[in-house]
């Protein structure tokens, strides 16, 4: 079947274009989606707009962590019961509410807005890296501070971009004496042995833990 | 892994609701799209949240075949080069630019908005199908109109509904004298015999047509 493309209305077309811009939408979709906007009372799609427009124009980001907030300073950083000394890199804000919902983190982030990709372009003057070391190097330039007592844990994905990024900030701050760490790796909860790639199934072997029955 | 679902932003909050209404897009996704269109220029912003909300406010129907138009009648309906007394029924204005992509037809369209469908709650009267009667009827009134010149092509979908919904038609119409069609039904270009359900096979062999080498 072949798309459609001869548009009965120029307003349809502009529609269909835009919201087809989107990541992972296609033009068949994004037809779907304009005439199911079509559908809807005015009122509704002029408020879907206005969040989109309300979003872009009036976010900012967390002075300290960079994560998108209402404030200047978000609600974790400004979060006096969370431990500030524990800092935890992610890529970006997902990460952050993916974390947030484990309920099981109680320390401050820092978001990098990406990930080190040579093949995307991306480098390290793109992402928040030099403001991460500018933050560290504040915690601890202090004679009262405590370097160790800072902790640093790189939150980044487990692939080849992940694994630079890491490794790249690392570098960067290992010179404070902060304590840097990762992410366990091993088997998920649930997963199948047998099912499990080499690398992963590798890892759960070397780190291995003591069984708590 | 749990879906997120603490906000660090109200603003963010607000926009992934928005997107996530939409159909077949989900919550993760919505949040996606939500930082995708974060990070583009704030002018690309507008102009999405722009075009769908002109495409609410502006668009129009056609009122002869009740297509999206942006005039009072489309530019099929318009176009001195159709057959008007052609008219082919269809669902949507989806469907109008499938086949207007085949090149294959000349004549004019009648949208009905939708399908006869008891279980969405979709009944005659939600669809167009009082206008369509209404055009056929002004087109055979007159003394000087020859009934059989005019062809309703009947292009619903092979389900139950689409069944319905022409039969129900076909009801309507069948007393002013002109002639009604539906679509070919039959094996696709390229389908494999093997694989083809006994109801498309069936109609394939009683609807067989002279071998035209």
């Amino acid at each position: 079947m072949t798309i459609p493309e001869r548009y009965p209305s120029r307003l349809l077309e502009d529609a269909v274009q835009a919201i087809g811009s989107l990541p992972g939408v296609g033009k068949r979709s994004a037809l779907r989606l304009a005439l199911h906007l079509l559908r809807q009372p005015e009122e509704n799609v002029r408020h879907f707009a206005g969040a989109i427009v309300k979003l872009r124009e009036e976010a900012k980001y967390c002075r300290i962590c960079r994560m998108i907030s209402d404030e200047d300073v978000c609600s974790i950083c400004s979060d006096r019961s969370r431990d500030p000394k524990t800092i935890c890199v992610v890529e970006n804000v997902r990460d952050v509410m993916s974390i947030e919902n484990t309920g099981q983190y109680h320390g401050v982030y820092h978001v990098l807005g990406g990930i080190i990709s040579p093949i995307a372009g991306v480098g390290p003057s793109d992402l928040t890296i030099a403001s991460l070391v500018e933050r560290v190097r504040e915690m601890t330039s202090s004679p009262a501070a405590i370097p160790t007592e800072v902790e640093v844990i790189l939150a980044l994905s487990g692939d080849v971009e992940g694994e630079t990024t890491s490794f790249y900030i690392f570098r960067q701050i290992s010179g404070f004496g902060v304590r840097v760490s990762s992410l366990a790796r091993g088997l998920g909860f649930g997963d199948d042995l047998e099912y499990a790639d080499e690398l992963t199934l590798g890892r759960s072997i070397t780190g291995r833990q003591p069984f708590r029955p």
